[in-house]
């Protein structure tokens, strides 16, 4: 255990989260990080909340992928880690894939709809939902930020506490999100996702999901220092957010569709920061099915090729 | 399971919800769709919550409706596949016909005499209530859109959490509301019951009470791309909420009195694209007698001869 | 069961309450209707909870009236069908009286002394506290039209739940209160009280408290249509309300003092209108000893004359 | 049982308390009333929860009371019926004193920082931490006709059966508060305190605080009729008041320091008006100990020569 | 038992709290102030909790204190009495250290991203939580003068009542917040400070984490009297905070980076007012490790030369 210190290295050098992980989530993950997906302990999720958290007018690029069924199979046949969902869709089509491809029910949700000055996910499924439906983990929404953090904490300390009670993988969706993030750089900026990924990782979650850090000195002249006076790197900058996730695994979220070679560039870098994998869902099933699993073999490539990390 | 990707189409091609329901839902389910009512896979439902809803000014052009005996009976003598109302009316009404018609339980409800700005339902009966009455399936307002969506959708996570526990299905009336939808094309919007459907079927609806969108150019506008610009027929639209809704059933939802064939060309076209059948109150009730029958009789007919998808 | 489909009439030809309740409740609402009061069928309540709702003021023009024993020792010498009041005053009082009279156990209270624009009374008893003391109903008074209405319908939900776990009669004081009922032509209004008392029966009363409406055509122009041009007298008017509590008895409150020709005459119409009884505290108690059971023995006599229906 | 109707007198008239309560209740009280304090069905409290109502500030007229240690062996030695503090100060100080003085629990406290306008008392303590400790009652703050009267009586609803399921005596802190009392003649006035007085003994209270009312024509003025014009002499007031409580026994609360005869005096007359005791905390512990010591004998005098009633 | 009445000392003649802790508590408070860290009845704690309350931004002066480990191996190889860490960090860090340095677990946490007008700490763990980690102690941040005090009582009433369950030692952060306390002097007065110790001790601590009093006549003005107009030195005012604490002990807490003199000067100061030990965080860890090496031996020089209290 000789750590070296004053320097902290990045990747493999973090240490162990299956080791100290206890017996049910350590069985659990495994099997996300290496019987399923691209392997060798790597993270490909699948997502399919976007009907919920924006309307079908995702599924318009692609009208296939308005029927679930789209994205379950294409979960299945091309090799995932997980399908991430919520229970409604788990309940209803999972059932044919059960055991085929592991899946992260999503417990919390909400419309965009109203304006996310005072973002809430609220929960509308439990772990034990988990359990019964045979998922290997469950996802969390939390907007770090928002002045309903009282709630947010509140109810995130429960589903983790529910983990730890059914030995089950927690995986958080880290968003930066509320008007007063807003006023401080922005919910993209560096302080905003470094501040998020460290959040996520004191509030006990094994997996984090992080976007992008998008460097905007006009924008980041509002953080807090130092980030107002900040030079950083885009790969500086996503190392410093993987180092905040501390022991905690990190996911590379997609967001919107963007170009293939910024896609799989994105996915070298978090591998290379640390990183433990990816979760794109737009930038996979807005395409058609030849093109969708192509882009997917791409991916699963990169990850294989640039993981850094020993989970 | 041959899916044809691509090309989703709609109607019987959606994949079956009987198949992957629990034994208590089939059962129950079952018996509506096909031992009550029109049969052969279709959804008659006679709602009697408008006394709350709306006052008793509903049951002025037709005095007869004030006393709930009147849509009772009619349920049961007319062949419905379930009467919805509340848990007053069913404690007290339901007695007598207990087994002569199946029991819908409304478990939430509110007045509309304070604004519907911030819409939400409170649950004023459980899903345990409705078992004990012998109920085969239990309903729920949603407002999709309200700013008090984290409260609703928590309530509906329990409501559903307790149907799973029951073997109780799960109905809901998906209904756009509360000043931030208006602002984005208003309740009626294709865009807005679009949505409506897609987030009752991520919550785990059953069933899924719709109301027909109504195309409106200049109110359009104002939703979200790509409805904004959107250029579809009444009938692609109704297509378009149908699929939202993926494997949960659909029933259109009526609304205050339009002529009769209105009424039954809604029907036709809910059935057309894939809807299992029509919940028409006002509709009905606010008919004499015979009349009331007569309608009925013609609804049963266009259910029968337009339904396209196998439950 | 001949229902006279097309035209309802009031009175006993509404359908027995009492053959569709359990046995606990039946067992405790017959106490009330036939054992205690002037029986027959007839329900007469002596109510003691101005204290709180209004402060001691209302004791002034009796002073003999502030000690609860004035109002226990005049529902047991007077033979009333039930003293209705709160926890303090059952606990503390009705042990003297205990099997003499029966209670009526007042769950839920407020002072007067917030503003009542969005009322709502908190509830500081159970029924299974009523239970204890050997009550034989209980009372929640209901808001109906408050903004405050999702509390108040989550809270009476659960009392009514308790009350069907118990056998408990539950009786609802049906009030329209808050901002906007006073918006849509008052609290006193026919379309506030024939909203509020339907609301009551489809909240699961067995017995509605109601108060007389006030027909003002001033003020019902701001009600909703058909109210705001409906042309009726007092008779048709509290018709309407007593139907529309469909099998719910109904008994009439008094509120402040009036003198006793028109309190004997609106005992009457409530009666012939199919009213079950009434509920007269300050017209009664704020009368010294003798005149008050003089003013009750007329009411009894009322009662009995002109009750029209078979509970 | 001979009541003379009409005319309702004070002190020893009103019903005795002792007999109706439960075991629990009774063996606790009667410790209370006849082997702790003055005896004789008296009681004579000290109170010591200024530290977290008001903060630190109160204890510098006489240093030596910032450390509990002060209070605790006062109560003890001076004999008095009860110490009333709460949890922190029980669990620190008491083990001490365990049995030599009754402890009298109080539930819920807050700090002065914040506005009153809608003051609400938390409860941090409950009765089964006073049965755990030993104490022989409980006390709770109600702030008779705040905003947050809602919160406040189902907090204290829920007190208060526990204090049934234990046998645990009630003694409620009657205070009017909150904007609204301010409005209408203050929270002093006659009005107000009238008014708390019977709405905690409508609430269960088994004993009941009370401040002595300030008679102010000027502010009395805003009360609600017939307040607004009433002539009354203090000794009138109080008996109001004492009377308001009904079968609760009173005890009167001292507040900020006044000279001894004011306090000897406001000590006669509410024994002369029926109060049990009183409750004075900075008028005895702001004094040196043996001037301390001085006033509580005289206290005690004057409570066995002019207490009227039995309890 | 000879109290010296009229003159409270400082220190060790405040009561025993060792002597009336239950087995439990006692058992592991003994541990924290004899086994681990300084010994001799002393108390040195590490904080690690401002990666969520700050950001990572605390950790950039020392890049290596970003990863945990580096907290964690200090606190183990330093000998600490305890380190002070959220569930996440808990539970994926303390495994490799458990037993080597006691656990204190901070069940509360916000960021400080919102503003603090109306702070409030949610709680994200429990009491439970900490027993299953084999944690010695809980720590919880209380906001002592803000707006939401009601949330914060109740919530810190049920973590005091768990504590007493498990036998487990209660720390309590006591920090003046929101907009009320800045308008009387402020979070750092005397006068808020002082109140803090008092509060923290009546909701049952049984160690006081305080800041240091920043004496500022300026601002003192606003605060109530009579802390508006009195004239200490700085000696003297922590006097009186440690004193308000009564029987807690005290922990002194550091805040952000000050020179080595200033910081054994305060430590000096604490443990002479009576004090039981310090928590300083950034002072220590945003040092490189022979740096951070040296000033904790420093500390626990002054620890074990200036304390005067026997807990």
């Amino acid at each position: 255990m000789a750590l070296d210190v004053g320097k902290i290295e990045v990747g493999s050098q973090r240490g162990s989260l299956l080791s100290i992980l206890s017996p049910g989530k350590r069985t659990r993950l495994r099997r996300l990080l290496y019987e399923f997906g691209p392997g060798n302990g790597t993270l490909l999720f699948l997502p399919i909340d976007q009907g919920i958290e924006h309307g079908p007018r995702d599924f318009f690029p692609n009208p296939a992928s308005k029927d679930p069924e789209y994205q379950f199979r294409l979960a299945a046949e091309a090799g995932y880690s997980a399908i991430a969902c919520g229970y409604g869709m788990a309940s209803k089509y999972y059932p044919d894939y059960a055991g085929q491809v592991p899946l992260l029910l999503k417990l919390n949700s909400k419309t965009d709809i109203p304006p996310d000055d005072e973002a809430l996910s609220p929960c509308n499924a439990s772990v034990e939902d988990a359990v019964r439906l045979g998922a290997d983990a469950v996802g969390y929404t939390l907007y770090v930020g928002s002045p309903k953090q009282e709630e947010d904490f509140i109810q995130l300390g429960k589903v983790r506490a529910d983990c730890d009670r059914f030995g089950m993988p927690l995986v958080i969706w880290a968003y930066p999100r509320g008007r007063e993030i807003e006023k401080k750089g922005g919910r993209e900026s560096l302080f905003a996702i470094d501040y998020a990924a460290r959040v996520a990782m004191e509030m006990g979650a094994d997996v984090v999901k992080l976007n992008m850090p998008k460097l905007n000195p006009d924008k980041d002249k509002n953080a807090p220092a130092p980030y107002n006076e900040m030079e950083v790197t885009l790969e500086e900058a996503i190392r410093h957010c993987v180092e905040s996730a501390g022991r905690s695994l990190v996911v590379l979220s997609g967001g919107s569709k963007v170009d293939d070679d910024k896609l799989l560039e994105q996915t070298r870098l978090i591998m290379e920061a640390g990183g433990s994998g990816v979760i794109f869902g737009r930038n996979v099933w807005q395409r058609e099915w030849g093109q969708a699993l192509g882009i997917i073999e791409q991916i699963k490539e990169t990850l294989l090729k640039s993981h850094t990390r020993i989970p």
